[in-house]
């Protein structure tokens, strides 16, 4: 593979082919096994324009972990935008300072505005509805831990209408010739051009408003917002129905394995967390190693 | 001593006995001395529900001392909470990513839970009303730097109702056979069980709502907080009569030292911190090393 | 230069020679052209009473590339100050765990008298609408680097009655004997006593309410705020006539540079950026080299 990642920016997972994702994948394995202080004397600029523990924090420990610093913000109120500064601004300011950005925001399309902004690699952490390609390479490095390969069967359970999540793994599982199973309430379906897109990939797709748990490999769960539903009884009827427990898993395979992006608020029963089935923690972990090599391909510092 | 401090949570003082207490005691004056890089590499998860300077800054600054690094948040705003995620999940979440977690939390057992959900070794930095056990470590210290011996004649005074720093600090110095004198404004006494304990114990305790410091050789300050009194102008009385000034003074022994866990209101006039007995801001210092001996030890950089 | 900067408190701009401005400037080039780890094991504690991304961000890179480490915090909402303590007992706290102190306040006078409680060394980043002397080192390194030296025709522009950092700018300029023209909106002009000292410094002084681009070599703009405006219309009016577009460029030197200390709102059309004569972000970027070298300095990393 000769994919230069070196002063790239990562905006979208449908920025990279098959062959580029599985690179990044190899070398976030690598990162895994033991590394160098490869971004030592670098530093990060993280803005985080919305809270987010997880992200954060597993890029921190991530730049950290390669010898690396960082500084930013977590909190756009403590920042200059209050003072009426616009995002190019802010962006030019940062990259004066760091060697790398990582940006998260609430507005769609404020991640590829930054990369436009800055001659540094922009790295793109969530930008509201839209795409957190991090995201996606970890769930993909999850399963591809589990089963050595990708193309399993996958369902993906919970609000795929606007779960961010759960569009961008969906496009890069139809790359890697995955089955998917979308299950979703009523109203909260996966939208109908992300189904003929995933189609026209070539994917093996199938649409329901109920879990058949027997085949998964894979079940991805996704939380459920609240805020989606007008009639808090709609909700709490919706929530229960799509809540999994032990008593989900009777009819489950031996080799599934359960995943969620995190925080789950109560769409899988803390009992499930101590079944061989659970690997959400291990999911958030791997967020470390798959960031690692973002980092460290982006600057330059592995090829 | 052989006390094996690796792994371990550090939740209560009273999960300690007196010979591990000292051993830590000698680890922190080691600290102070001088030391390498020990915990180079190790990342410490630092997670403040709730704001604190002092305690903060010096687990940081204790962490990153000792050649670490530290990754974390210093208000529960800035997290997932807010997103309805439940503690022991932000913990499983936190120790994916570091190696040592130190939690701030507004509520009492709080730090209990955080370390049965952590497989990494958890430091309560203060629960509620509870407990702050590395505060009373560095308090034990400070006294011990001074007299060479924790059997001193030991006032406590101010708020010993709600105060958690005393109760754990009376604890410990009951547990060393110091003579410990209560004096506290009527209503704001240390209640009754604590007492009853410290007897237990074996300790020689009086009590009073009036300070006679002739015989004190450690007199320690606590806030008295206004919010402690329905009633205004009886909290403006209180306050004047436990205000420590120079005048105060006059009947003190030479040896004298006065210790407050900060911040101080006003209980202290400042006149007094130029005076030979003023050594709070040296406890303050007395933070680092003390944290940074918990740290090595419950990681295992030292044994 | 036999300057001695070692435990030095910057507070004012106006503390310095300027024998000891120009070392200061040869020390940030140096530090610009490369530097050894000079602050290796060292801590900064950063006190921010008020936010601020770039002059944090900056001096957090300038300690990080320096091989420092820094500790504090953004806003005064996540200290001990809500419970009521002074700033001089938080001083002696962050004095206690680190080895230099930037705070950043919004009252006037606030660093100076941090300065007076630490012993340690204290670097004003901004006292309300007083001094902020690494931003006028920096706008200073900046023109230094662009013309080899200092005595150029600047014009200031903006507001000049309440911006701090067009007062500190100027005493600067008068000391290097620069050209200095003063352009604002009716009734944000330079305060009549800084005119009188400028010129009692022996500068040549001029000042308009219109801007004539032709001869200056320096352009140095500043925001207008809003809030300066009793009525809205009026600051619209301002704001409009004191725009900076391509069309107010025509009659430009050709070594024109434009500086601005940013955060910009309108005040420089985004269509300048591109232009040879744009070096605001440079001007960013050089905050590293300028604080690099007063923390080199001040802790007696170097002389």
């Amino acid at each position: 593979m000769d994919a230069d990642f070196r002063g790239r920016d990562i905006i979208s997972i449908r920025d990279f082919n098959r062959g580029e994702i599985e690179f990044i994948l190899d070398k976030a394995l690598e990162m895994r096994q033991g590394h160098a202080p490869l971004l030592a004397g670098r530093i990060l600029g993280l803005l985080f324009f919305e809270p987010s523990t997880r992200t954060r924090l597993s890029f921190e420990v991530a730049m950290k972990r390669l010898g690396g610093d960082v500084v930013g913000f977590s909190d756009s109120q403590l920042t200059s935008i209050t003072k009426g500064e616009s995002l190019s601004d802010t962006i030019k300011t940062v990259e004066a300072y760091t060697d790398i950005i990582v940006i998260r925001h609430s507005r769609e399309g404020a991640a590829r505005l930054a990369a436009e902004a800055s001659k540094k690699p922009v790295i793109n952490a969530g930008d509201g509805p839209n795409q957190h390609p991090t995201q996606t390479l970890l769930d993909l490095f999850t399963i591809r831990k589990e089963f050595g390969r990708l193309d399993v069967k996958v369902t993906l359970m919970g609000d795929l209408k606007y779960g961010r999540t759960v569009h961008s793994l969906a496009y890069a599982l139809a790359m890697f010739d995955a089955e998917i199973d979308l299950v979703s309430p009523p109203g909260l379906e996966m939208p109908e051009e992300v189904i003929t897109d995933l189609k026209a990939m070539g994917a093996e797709v199938s649409v329901s408003n109920r879990l058949d748990i027997s085949k998964a490999q894979v079940l991805y769960v996704t939380r459920i917002q609240k805020e989606r539903f007008p009639d808090p009884e709609e909700y709490a009827k919706v929530r229960g129905a799509y809540k999994l427990t032990l008593d989900s898993l009777k009819d489950a395979r031996s080799d599934l394995i359960i995943l969620h992006p995190l925080p789950r608020v109560q769409e899988i029963a803390s009992e499930i967390d101590a079944t061989k089935h659970a690997k959400y923690f291990d999911q958030v972990a791997n967020g470390v190693p798959v960031r690692m090599a973002v980092l460290a391909l982006v600057t330059g510092a592995i090829e």
